[in-house]
């Protein structure tokens, strides 16, 4: 039979594969003892009308369902053609994760260590897994930020923003037409790209942002023309973001002048959209602006803008992709603001290991199918999640992360003392520190040089050096870092 | 030492997920044997300037490069915050994978069991695994479609599509300009979302395609008006696709001149788009529009409109993130338009299990960064894609699938000759096929029934039923599926 050979050469090498492979080697195959007949089932067995009751009651749980769910799955059952739910029906499966899946469900691989979150990837809007709603509370809505009960998981940050501006706007139309149906003509004119149904509305972002990549968080993006050239993009408002001066303690009055500016141009840049027929639905902001220079502003400045979206019925979206996940010394940047009321949606990625957004319940889309994509995520991130969670909450590592931080800032602070005519500009929140060299060509000297020593960091923005370490950079580590780029600065001409 | 404790209940912990995981269960932690002291190392220690001879080495393999890649990592290796690369330099590291990784490099966790690729995502664009290249022409571009040589790896098919759509607007910019660098007032606008920089392009789609949800997909996705509704969109050009009269055989006149009309059409909307100033950098079509209700359309259709692309400099990107991977007998849904020289770029995502998009070398960025983002997919997926094809390849899947979806189209033949009042246009290639109810609500009538008698499948368009089986779906599962339908429609009244 064809398809043992297939099925046992399959566990074999992926099993050899996941357990001892080093770079580049290959499997080896051994004699196997598995034939399909072990795997695969006969024929469909129904339990249960389908959604049966326990699936139903699952259901219950995932409090972002709105009717796109058609029940849930065990994935650890499920074999070959047959796809089996939680209430132990077996189907025959033509459907196949909305055709995503090669060669059929591969739990068979799973027999000696559980694989099955890594080798089956569902359709999460469609048929997730028995423990989806459980990890989802235990990993991400563990963990969420003040006012916030769901959260929606998606592949990689661009897609998490892309998809937050998109529950903005239909938020925003929503309110609109009073949450009446769609006319005839939206729904007409939307299949088209034209207006009404694809309405002229737009996402107010800063200069220097960056919210990814893709072509709706592109149009929000204003930190480097390389990543904008040649794009086609929206014509949305762009505020300008505070320039702060340091040392903060002696430019008080500046800087609060600063950002009254800036504070200004957002509300006339609002009514301004309006005026144009292109109304701003949503306010899109990093806590620290990163890519485009590590720029800091006020917790003042946050809490008046996120006033100034509330007042003009915009949504306000904080974009934590870099700054999310306690690098700042809290889990949440924006919570550095102390508001009880800091944002409608918050998006995040990266040191989350999936990307998503959370959202307050009006963000809520009314209709399945609205904010939908084949994958939306992936559970095998939300599993690791969890187990980094259940580390920085046991280590205590935020703790960790503000005491290496203020190290490492007091050592920056040192740096700049000592070689004024290189570096200015230190700042930071817990290790997320940056400082600033005088040019960009010092600043890249300096980061080759460090590296050539064992100290890899990264840039950003035109002239700055930013500091990424993971949640674990002890004061030791500090010491370190502090000592190498010391050597540098002192040979530098 | 604190940390001590969590290097090693991280691993226990992971482990015992990985290799015990029931859906719900939680980890029991036990007593560890590792200490901190095992995993991390002391300090830095250079061994060669950076990037040494094997990084230079091995990236010559990497054709996609253009500068972004620092080095080659070795993740078994890296430990806690320092990374390790292929020459054995171990740096301490303050940039953490573009700051994604919260805890430290994870490799620790691997010491039973190969579990790197899984636990350690690095940022594929700038710090590579070793076996990176290897990996990807073992996988990805052992498939590469006719004209191929180059492939750029994304999280998922939205993705994959947007940064195609990118490549194309580059690339049509680079020749208006006759490659030369851009202006400054490009370089400005462009920050600005305004033209020159951000140029009135237009990438023309075809009336009931869908190609994702992100911004720049949605403007060129047109199946349903859910997936629309409330989203801002571009001003592009939209083509009819035709509408061909089944049985296809009593309607070849007929559907040769729909084809031509469609066609025609097109060139109309690529001469009035570049009058109106916004020409068309390329054109983009399923081979099959799958979400849009199973439309197909003849070879000569295809490659007809492939020479109107190149007549009019346009970009030919065929979209086969549905298509792609078997499921119509060939690995390539185009392949069956036996072309010497089919398209420009090819984007996939579902059953290769990573998203990504092929391309000819004139479509590659002239400069780094251009079409980037942090994870630029995932080698993990790779890993999988690799054991899969072989899979393929072994059992000659390709076959099966040709054979399977001969008997599954006889099948729905009969049974539309059979039920002529409920079923009409069967249709398909290989397994991916499709039958039309005779309205909406019959349709889903029939699914629900099927899924409580054990079948699952899928819907698309508006009363169409779509079969998407696996690869290893075989003559055997097709009765299975054509005893249950007909057994549906035996009872339907």
């Amino acid at each position: 039979m064809a398809s043992s050979l297939l099925t046992r050469q399959l566990a074999i090498s992926l099993q050899q594969n996941l357990r001892l492979a080093a770079p580049g080697s290959r499997y080896v195959s051994k004699t196997a003892t598995k034939t399909v007949s072990e795997f695969e089932y006969d024929a469909p067995s129904m339990k249960t009308a389908v959604p049966g009751p326990k699936s139903q009651c699952i259901i219950i749980k995932l409090l972002n369902n709105v009717g796109a769910v058609h029940f849930f799955c065990n994935y650890e059952e499920s074999r070959g053609n047959y796809l089996v739910d939680v209430d132990g029906n077996r189907m025959l499966d033509v459907y196949t994760q909305i055709s995503s899946i090669p060669i059929g469900d591969k739990s068979f691989l799973c027999e000696s260590f559980s694989q099955s979150a890594f080798v089956n990837r569902p359709a999460l809007g469609i048929l997730p897994p028995e423990n989806f709603p459980d990890k989802l509370f235990e990993s991400l809505l563990s963990i969420a930020p003040s006012g916030m009960s769901r959260v929606q998981t998606m592949a990689c940050g661009s897609c998490s923003n892309e998809n937050a501006f998109k529950s903005m706007f239909i938020w925003y139309r929503n309110k609109e037409r009073g949450y009446a149906s769609p006319s005839e003509q939206e729904v007409g004119t939307c299949m088209i790209n034209q207006s009404p149904g694809c309405p002229d509305l737009s996402i107010l972002s800063f200069m220097g942002a960056f919210h990814g990549r893709t072509m709706g968080c592109l149009a929000a993006t204003h930190s480097k023309a390389i990543h904008k050239l040649d794009i086609p993009s929206f014509d949305w408002p762009i505020a300008p973001f505070p320039k702060l001066q340091y040392p903060l303690e002696e430019f008080v009055r500046e800087n609060a002048q600063e950002e009254a500016r800036c504070l200004e141009e957002v509300e006339d840049l609002i009514v301004k959209w309006r005026q144009k027929g292109r109304p701003v639905a949503g306010i899109v902001i990093e806590p620290i602006q990163a890519e485009g220079g590590d720029n800091h502003a006020s917790p003042d400045f946050f809490s008046k803008l996120r006033n100034i979206a509330r007042k003009h019925g915009c949504a306000f979206h904080v974009d934590e992709v870099q700054t999310g996940g306690g690098t700042t010394g809290k889990f949440w940047a924006h919570e550095h603001w102390g508001l009880d009321d800091p944002a409608d949606v918050v998006s995040f990625s990266k040191k989350l290991l999936t990307g998503g957004y959370y959202h307050r319940d009006e963000l809520q889309p009314d209709k399945p199918y609205r904010i939908f994509n084949t994958w939306m995520g992936d559970p095998s991130k939300n599993l690791f999640l969890l187990e980094v969670l259940n580390v920085i909450r046991r280590e205590n590592l935020l703790e960790e992360v503000t005491r290496s931080g203020k190290a490492l800032l007091q050592g920056l602070y040192a740096l700049q003392t000592q070689y004024p005519h290189i570096l200015s500009r230190a700042r930071g929140q817990g290790t997320f520190c940056a400082i600033d060299a005088c040019n960009d060509a010092t600043r890249d000297s300096i980061m080759l040089k460090a590296r050539n020593k064992g100290l890899f960091m990264g840039s950003c923005g035109e002239k700055t050096i930013r500091f990424r370490p993971a949640l674990v950079f002890k004061e030791y580590h500090v010491h370190q870092l502090l000592n190498i780029l010391n050597d540098i600065l002192a040979e530098h001409k």
